[in-house]
């Protein structure tokens, strides 16, 4: 009997995604560059399973049943394309490519466009959920080239995760889509987790909570609105004792490591001009994080302040719960606002509703929240910002005056807050009708000739002042010359 | 008697340009691809100069002195690469090429190696100083191929600015780095504006200012530590009367455009992993700002805190002079750690010092501060951050309580102070010797199984936790198979 699908790249993620094929009665044929990796996983995690070990992608391929359907869980970047060049002479026609990496979407595009071309299908599809996830049921976004759907449907649905008897995995739409959804996502977990530790920050440092003290906080916040897997693994992880019986957390090292996903997340809502502030501050607070040399050289010579919280801790433990709260809530309407302008501007048909689903379990970012995005997207399939939904109103309406002490709490003792502020300005920057921008643009035109728009006349129409008196009348629009 | 130069593109800064060689006393040739546009210039502003008009390539090449200087100031994009294949065959090898709009560097890079290739010689420079500026002497950053460079020298830095008999230009570094500072110029130069427009709104919107009351605000802090060109503009620009004695900057729409390099800016630092946070929150503001219609709406539903000012006003006008000069001290900080960065990762002998210079005068961020950021780094050449150097370490401390103060002021009255909060979030973090990213590994390792290091082992050692008890043991170190 030959194998329902190929895997290829046996590191955590692919050696659990094998596994969890293999619990659902698939048939798995493997390979790794370095074999002997093969041999120790049918030795080891793979023992007493279905799953067939191979040497190499001949084997592999022979191994397979038609359509061939060959999974790649390898770094994302330029290991992709070489295992496509070695694969294309090796498979027929119908024959299906599967990247479960977290690849730029537009290498998605890239390599559907060129598998069509060749006769073959691709898939690139987000796998979200960690070594866990992968498992026992992640989080699954795919997309690419629809074709390949039904072929793959039942098995990647199987091994999904399932939230009330739903499959965290649907189509999400053509060439790289699936990637690009995956991409949001990270950004949005890179901004869970930043808040998560700006609070516990402040909880710590700002108000001197123990681990103990923090470990009850978070698990009481697991039970209402923040309920979700990060804020869970959060109190267990300042549960975790060493053998010395001291707090793990204490002993490890501020310097956060990054992958390239919260970054391209960045780039794209610089390249869209959709603010997405609070994933913006959240990967630059994991640069400077790893500037740990630097810093402590800086903490030398730059004092902090010297004040400390005298107030209401239990007042202020709920102040910083809503601030939590409120720049979750802004981080995911940051978010979903990128994602409507992606499906304008790369031509998607996104399902803001069905994102939401995807999302709500089997990955890192899986909440309850969740469901409130995706009851807001049922109620409103274009909404046009998750902060206009009425769910979201009130909420913010209720979280707004804690989230504005916490933040102010950070000013005084110079706990850094980068993402509770920067959503906070965004919150108040959104609702402004009017924000100072009109300077701006007089600015610009005194020194660069930029024009301008009137309140008293109609959009589109623009405006030169000769500020001085002795500039020219020469609008930099004809710039283009 | 032929021309010393040529140049394509007459709008606003092209002009400007030729009329500024002409005051020194080189000879220009122009071209325009819309012709009519040389014949209206030769009759207009051009009228009574040594200026030459052409209608044709052909005609401008042959009408310049060996070897021939083309510059063009058209469009950044495909526009320059058109033109340079349009000239390509009209050149003989020796003769240079220089691009003086806002072209990425990469591109820059591009073009100085497909030129040389072609046995010409290619010059990407940064032109900054907006229609004044380029008329009456501009900062000019000129990178690309350095033998190119005696023969634009005598021509560039004799239109330049000059400050204390220095001109404001000098030779930036090989391929894109002078295209690359300017980047960055510009991109400090958004951050500026940025900050600039939230002392505005912080005086009017939050103490209730008038435009009068502003404009002599502003020229005060014209005369001490914020006396820049920026600063000058804004207090004209508040000055400004319209035809019925009205405030012009009144019926300004609030909807701020952009160009490309404050977005640039922002990308090449998230590339690099370098925090440009004011920068990036400078460019995300303007994004907002043209929502315009969006916030409209959000206005109607999403209330804003009722509270006003009513403390000493002067106190508080002084907090936010000084809030804007700590936040400024961060930008520039944040800009020039970013250049050593870049310095570092594309191989370039930057010299800050000289940048600062070139800085000084000429250029839209002219400032009697980049004066401080020289002394600087003559002080130390190898500084790692201004915010070490002891006359900013200085700076700081006076400024923060204010800093501070105003930026609560806004937290409190919702208004937005996206650039004053991040460099406040940026200066708690960078002086921070402890920062919450351990939780942030923990997370990463827990679900992940990215690893970690410990503050009790050598730095490259790292370490693994099944945190659940029922995790692998595989790191995703391997996850590179």
């Amino acid at each position: 009997m030959k194998a329902n699908i190929g895997l290829i790249g046996l590191a955590v993620m692919g050696q659990n995604l094998v596994l969890n094929m293999n619990d659902h009665g698939f048939k798995v044929a493997v390979y790794n560059r370095t074999t002997s990796k093969v041999d120790e996983f049918l030795e080891g995690p793979a023992k007493d399973t279905l799953v067939v070990g191979t040497h190499s992608l001949q084997e592999l391929v022979d191994s397979l049943e038609a359509p061939r359907k060959v999974m790649l869980m390898v770094k994302a970047g330029a290991v992709v394309d070489q295992y496509i060049e070695h694969l294309l002479p090796l498979l027929s026609p119908g024959d299906i490519i599967i990247d479960g990496g977290n690849s730029l979407f537009t290498d998605t595009d890239r390599r559907t466009a060129y598998l069509t071309e060749k006769g073959l299908l691709y898939i690139g599809t987000g796998v979200s959920g960690g070594e866990e996830g992968a498992r026992h049921g992640p989080s699954i976004m795919p997309g690419g080239n629809k074709a390949a759907w039904p072929a793959v449907k039942p098995i990647f649905q199987a091994i999904s995760a399932h939230v009330d008897g739903d499959p965290c995995c649907e189509w999400v739409g053509d060439n790289g889509a699936g990637h690009y959804v995956k991409m949001v996502h990270n950004g949005i977990e890179y901004g869970d987790m930043q808040l998560i530790c700006e609070a516990y920050q402040l909880l710590s440092a700002g108000l001197g909570l123990s681990t103990d003290e923090m470990q009850a906080i978070f698990a009481e916040w697991n039970q209402g609105e923040l309920s979700s897997y990060l804020i869970e693994i959060t109190a267990n992880i300042l549960a975790y004792k060493d053998e010395n019986g001291d707090a793990l957390l204490d002993k490890i090292l501020d310097t956060a490591g990054q992958k390239g996903t919260g970054k391209w997340t960045g780039i794209n809502a610089l390249d869209l001009g959709i603010p997405l502030t609070l994933i913006g501050e959240s990967v630059f607070a994991r640069c400077l994080s790893a500037q740990k040399d630097e810093r402590v050289r800086a903490a030398k010579v730059l004092p902090k302040p010297t004040g400390s919280f005298s107030g209401d801790k239990q007042a202020m433990i709920a102040a910083i719960r809503q601030a939590l709260y409120a720049s979750k809530i802004i981080s995911y309407a940051q978010g979903f606002r990128l994602m409507r302008e992606a499906a304008k501007e790369y031509k998607l048909s996104l399902n803001y509703g069905d994102i939401a689903l995807m999302w709500r379990g089997g990955c890192i970012i899986r909440s309850q929240f969740l469901n409130d995005i995706k009851q807001a997207y049922t109620k409103n399939p274009d909404l046009e910002n998750l902060l206009l939904a009425d769910f979201f109103i009130e909420a913010m309406q209720q979280a707004e005056a804690g989230w504005r002490q916490a933040v102010i709490l950070g000013i005084q003792l110079g706990i850094p807050t980068p993402a509770f502020s920067s959503a906070l300005a965004y919150f108040d920057g959104y609702r402004s009708e009017r924000l100072p921008a009109n300077l701006l643009q007089a600015q610009r035109d005194y020194f660069g000739a930029h024009t301008y728009e009137r309140i008293d006349k109609p959009r589109g129409e623009y405006f030169h002042t000769d500020w001085t008196g002795h500039g020219g009348k020469t609008a930099s629009t004809t710039y283009t010359v």
